[in-house]
C-alpha cells in the first residue's frame, strides 16, 4: 500500500502539530495509509494541547525515509522550512494559509492554500466537505491550533471563518475558548525553564528577502523583561547562528499576549531594515518595541521584506 | 471598487480562455468587479467553441495596467508562462491543474491546484460550493475546455471528475458530447490556414528543467504528414527561435487527434534528452513518433524533466 507521511514545518508550533495529527487521521478515515510526523521539539503549548485532550506526539523524523512513497505538508510550503530531503520526495498535497514561495514540484498535485488565520480551519472544511464526523480529540486539537495562530483571535490574520471555526469546535471539543485559551497560551509563555539557546530557536523560521537570508523567532510572554532577563546570553545565541548559517538578520521577537505587543530584538548587518520596515529607533540594545504588532506573517514578514 | 483582472497562460488555448470568461462571470455573480483578459490570439479551436455558445473573446492585454488592483491566474502558475509585468502584480487567486513551478507571492493567497485534467473542472466545482446556477453558456465553454485539454476525455490526465463534468456540463449546454467535441476538435486541426510561424508558437509554453531553457509547441492535427508537409520553414522558425530565446531544446510536437499518437521533431542542443526520455531514436530529419503520447503535461513534461 502507498505510505503517505504527513508534516510541518521546522521548528514546529501548535498548528503544525495539530495539523500533521488531525489530517493523518482524516486520511485514515478516507482509506489512505497516512502518518503523522514532526521536524522538530514540541514546545510547551503544544504539549499542554496535546495532554488536555490526551493526544500523543507525532514521532520525529530528520529525513524522509525510502519507504515512504508521498508527503503532504501542511502549515508551511516554502522547501527551507521543511524537511532537509523536499526536493527528492514526492509532495501530493499542500495545506497550507501562508505566502507560497520557493516550492515546486515536478507533477501536478493538490495544492490549497487559503488567506485565513491557521491551517487547521482549512481542514475543519476539509471534513465537511468529506462528511468525516470531527472527534472531541481532534476538534480540541485543531481549536488549540486557531487559539496558537490568532493569539486567542487576537491577531490581524484572524478571519471570520477562524473565529467561526473555533467556537464550533470549543463546543465540540466541550472547553470555554477564552478559559482554555488564556491557559494554552500561558503554557506556552511560561519561559522559565528555557534555556536562551531555546527561546531563539524554539519557534525560528527562516525567509529569503531580495538576497537576504533572515531567521525570525518569536516567542510568547506574559513578562517581555523576564525574556530579555538573559539578554546577554540571548546575544551570544544569535552572534553563533549568524555566523554558522550566514544570516543578514536576526529578528527575535518576543510578543506580549496580554497587551498584544512585540518587544524585538534586531541583529546582523541588515538590522537597519528593522528600523525603515516599523519607523521604529533600536535602542542602544539594538531593541524596539513594536505596538501592536503580534504577527510574524502579516505584520512582521510583509513589511520586512519590502526593505529587502 | 477593486479591480480585478483574471487571465491564463500564453500562446492561449481553450481551457485559458473559457476558465478567464467563466471565472469572471462566477465572481461576478459574487459581486466582485472582475474583468477576464487573454495573453495572446485565439486560437481556431477556441474560436468555435466561442462562436457555437455566442461567447466573445476577452480582451487583449499586453500587462497589467496600473488601475487593476488584484490578478487571478487561471490554467496556469508559472511566472514565465504568465503576463510579462507578473512580479509586480498582486495575485489573489490562483485556480490551476499544472505543476507548481516559478511562482511566489508576498502575501497568502486563495492558491488551488487540484490533480484533475482540466482547469473547468475545478470551476464547475466552485460554482457549487457558492451555490450559483451554471448557464448554457457557461455550461458550453467549460465543456469546450474539458474536451480540448482532455483530447475528448481520450488524454491520460482525464480523470473521473473530468468525465463526470464533462457529461453534466454537455446537458446543461444541450450538445451532444461526442459530436461536438469531434467538431470542435477538427476545427482546431484544420491547419491549412496557419503559416510555419503559427505553427510553432499558437500553443508553445516554456519550461526551465534544471538548468536549461525548453520550449514545447504542440498542435493537433488529423493528418501529421500534411502538418510536415512544411518541416523546411518550421524548421527556420524554430531555429530562429532556440537563437531569440536562447533555448537549448525546442520540441515540436504534432498530435494526432483520431490515433491518439504524437509526430514530433526535436531541435537544439539538449534534443537527445527526447531520444533517452522516450527511448525513440529521431530520425535523420529529427523526428520521432511517441506512440500513445497525446499529453504535453502528464507524458511529455514529466518525462523529460527527469533527463535534465
Ligand atoms: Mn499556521
Ligand atoms: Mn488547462
Amino acid at each position: 500500500m502507498t505510505k503517505t507521511l504527513i508534516f510541518g514545518h521546522k521548528s514546529p508550533d501548535t498548528d503544525t502539530i495539530c495539523s500533521a495529527l488531525v489530517y493523518a487521521d482524516l486520511k485514515n478515515a478516507l482509506g489512505v495509509d497516512a502518518k503523522p510526523a514532526r521536524l522538530g521539539e514540541v514546545n510547551a503549548e503544544t504539549q499542554f494541547a496535546l495532554d488536555h485532550f490526551g493526544a500523543e506526539a507525532p514521532e520525529y523524523v530528520e529525513r524522509v525515509d525510502d519507504e515512504i512513497d508521498n508527503v503532504i505538508l501542511v502549515d508551511h510550503n516554502e522547501f527551507q522550512q521543511s524537511v532537509d530531503n523536499i526536493s527528492d520526495v514526492r509532495i501530493t498535497e499542500v495545506i497550507d494559509h501562508h505566502k507560497v514561495s520557493n516550492f515546486e514540484t515536478k507533477e501536478p498535485l493538490y495544492f490549497r492554500a487559503e488567506p485565513v488565520g491557521c491551517t487547521a480551519t482549512i481542514l475543519n472544511k476539509i471534513f465537511k466537505e468529506n462528511e468525516v464526523i470531527v472527534s472531541k480529540e481532534n476538534a480540541g486539537l485543531m481549536l488549540s491550533a486557531i487559539i496558537s495562530d490568532s493569539l486567542l483571535l487576537k491577531s490581524p490574520t484572524c478571519t471570520a471563518e477562524d473565529r467561526e471555526a473555533a467556537h464550533e469546535l470549543a463546543e465540540i471539543a466541550g472547553v470555554d475558548l477564552e478559559t482554555y485559551g488564556l491557559e494554552m497560551l500561558k503554557a506556552g509563555a511560561d519561559l522559565s525553564d528555557q534555556t536562551a539557546l531555546d527561546l531563539v530557536t524554539m519557534d525560528a523560521k527562516e525567509f529569503t528577502m531580495g538576497d537576504a537570508n533572515v531567521q525570525i523567532a518569536q516567542v510568547n510572554a506574559v513578562d517581555t523583561n523576564q525574556v530579555y532577563a538573559s539578554q546577554d546570553s540571548i546575544e551570544k545565541e544569535i552572534e553563533k547562528l549568524i555566523n554558522d548559517k550566514n544570516l543578514d538578520l536576526f529578528l527575535f521577537v518576543v510578543t506580549d499576549i496580554l497587551e498584544n505587543d512585540s518587544d524585538v530584538l534586531a541583529m546582523g548587518q541588515a538590522k537597519d531594515n528593522v528600523e525603515k520596515a516599523f519607523d521604529v529607533k533600536l535602542d542602544d540594545r539594538n531593541r524596539a518595541l513594536l505596538k501592536g504588532v503580534v504577527s510574524r506573517k502579516k505584520q512582521i514578514v510583509t513589511n520586512l521584506s519590502e526593505q529587502f
